[in-house]
């Protein structure tokens, strides 16, 4: 089985106390697969997946499965700086049963070569040497500043054509999405950003994995399973405009988690790992006037 | 006591499988001790902290200082992206008697705020919440990208004047790090860099941590030493002609470790964890005919 359609990055809730709050962010995972999504990217930016140990993330993932969540759906991020960390968190996943894992480029050095980062992603793969492990890349330029060039994705596709099977491109950059897409057929590219969700399937992309599925899996799934249904771009148009009302309003993580707090009433979701600051209640007050006018319902949490 | 002087950013010898060699490593920071350093950086950017797990840190450290390294020349890296990591690999390292921390902000998000940064570090000092606890702040833009601005840092040792004590600048900006001393005289200021040793001490700054120290820091010391005594810009010119030779001909870590090898005939000096890559032999045959015509004499590993 690989991963296709529409993948959430669930954003961590935790307690006043900064820890992660299982019960909630078990809840929040259950919500989002009943609101039609294809599978949860758990671990990712705006899971402020950095911000959080490798010892917390994989306590989670292990009650995230017990409390009945398929471990197929899950792809957790398992990247970090250090073969050692990234090597312990992407064995642990496997063996969780994950569909798959979303591996970041070790993000702290600068200006390292292609050469570095495949032989960064060799030595984890062999050193986990387990058949069930699927990566997918995680290209995010903004954030991580290192990324997977197109030419390094096809050198670690071609050598290892069964375990390199996807990348979610962060980029931001259509022409780098489009290019990944046509030149490596045989594997599943998401986009980062629901606003390129049609386009990447009309070239033969395999859905997203969009941090504002957080605020509007609902949408956005049906968007994907639709797609070649009348009224498409319609529909592409609609998410389009929610995403770029919520990015352009200040920090998507931030953002989202202080909306999530205004929709449930339940300040508690507004908490945030520094070094990301809530954003104030005004601000999402703002975004919900402006998202209600273009049709956006909150789907709920639970 | 505060440190003072010149300290080394330790490079991390491993072995052929990238494991830390533990028995290279503690007599690498024997040697510098006796070469006449002030102090041992260890787990900083030249030593390649974060392509090294938390638990293995830990664990070399805690050998360093069985083996009677006397742990309160120690200012070992201990931040991370988390707040939890970060918080373990401090208070551990405090416990373990260092005399200080190094301390970088969270690096994998980008453009954030000078108040997130500061509710990082307060996060850290409280639940730390030990009175040895000494933090030197981590500022190097090149590789974390987020920094410790000018203002931020007063805000810091303003409001933990005991704690927050000093800070290493690798921005390699002079006027920031002379803005720095200018402005905090009670803080201890480090550049990060040798070629503005003489210009930072003249200027009230409390010495250097420099990663070409690996090579050279027995001349390093003695220009430290010996700064108000005749010759010192003499001194000065010969420790920066050193140091543009060994910056200029390639990335600073790989370049250190190849040399390493290259000078005392054990290729495992070389060996760097990805995404670093060790340097063609030719580089580093180069860089010593040039370091040769400088007058630059190794001092040796042992």
């Amino acid at each position: 089985m690989s991963f296709r359609g529409v993948l959430v990055p669930v954003a961590t809730p935790f307690t006043a106390d900064l820890a992660p709050d299982k019960g909630k962010f078990i809840a929040l995972c259950k919500a989002f697969l009943a609101q039609g999504v294809a599978g949860l990217a758990i671990f990712g930016t705006t899971s402020e997946a950095n911000s959080i140990s490798g010892d917390e993330r994989m306590r989670l993932l292990e009650q995230l499965v017990a409390s009945g969540v398929p471990a197929e759906k899950l792809m957790p991020g398992t990247g970090g700086c250090s073969i050692t960390e990234a090597v312990v968190l992407t064995r642990h996943a496997v063996r969780q049963g994950c569909g798959g894992v979303l591996l970041l480029p070790p993000f702290f050095y600068k200006g390292v070569s292609d050469d570095g980062i495949f032989a960064f992603v060799e030595h984890i793969i062999q050193d986990v040497s387990e058949d069930g492990l699927k990566i997918y890349l995680y290209h995010i330029p903004p954030m991580a500043q290192v990324g997977f060039s197109v030419e390094l994705v096809g050198r670690l596709h071609g050598a290892y054509p069964d375990t390199v099977v996807g990348l979610k491109d962060s980029s931001g950059d259509w022409s780098n999405t489009e290019a990944l897409i046509k030149a490596y057929p045989q594997m599943k590219i998401f986009p980062g950003s629901e606003i390129f969700l049609l386009d990447a399937l009309r070239a033969g992309g395999a859905g997203c994995i969009t941090a504002t599925a957080n605020l509007n899996a609902r949408m956005i799934s049906a968007s994907y399973k639709c797609w070649q249904e009348p009224g498409a771009d319609a529909r592409q148009q609609t998410i389009t405009k929610i995403r770029k009302a919520v990015q352009t309003i200040g920090p998507l993580v931030p953002v989202i988690k202080s909306y999530l707090a205004l929709k449930t009433g339940d300040p508690g979701w507004s908490v945030v790992r520094p070094p990301l600051i809530a954003m104030p209640e005004d601000v999402v007050v703002e975004l919900d006037k402006e998202l209600t006018g273009l049709g956006y319902e909150f789907p709920g949490v639970t």
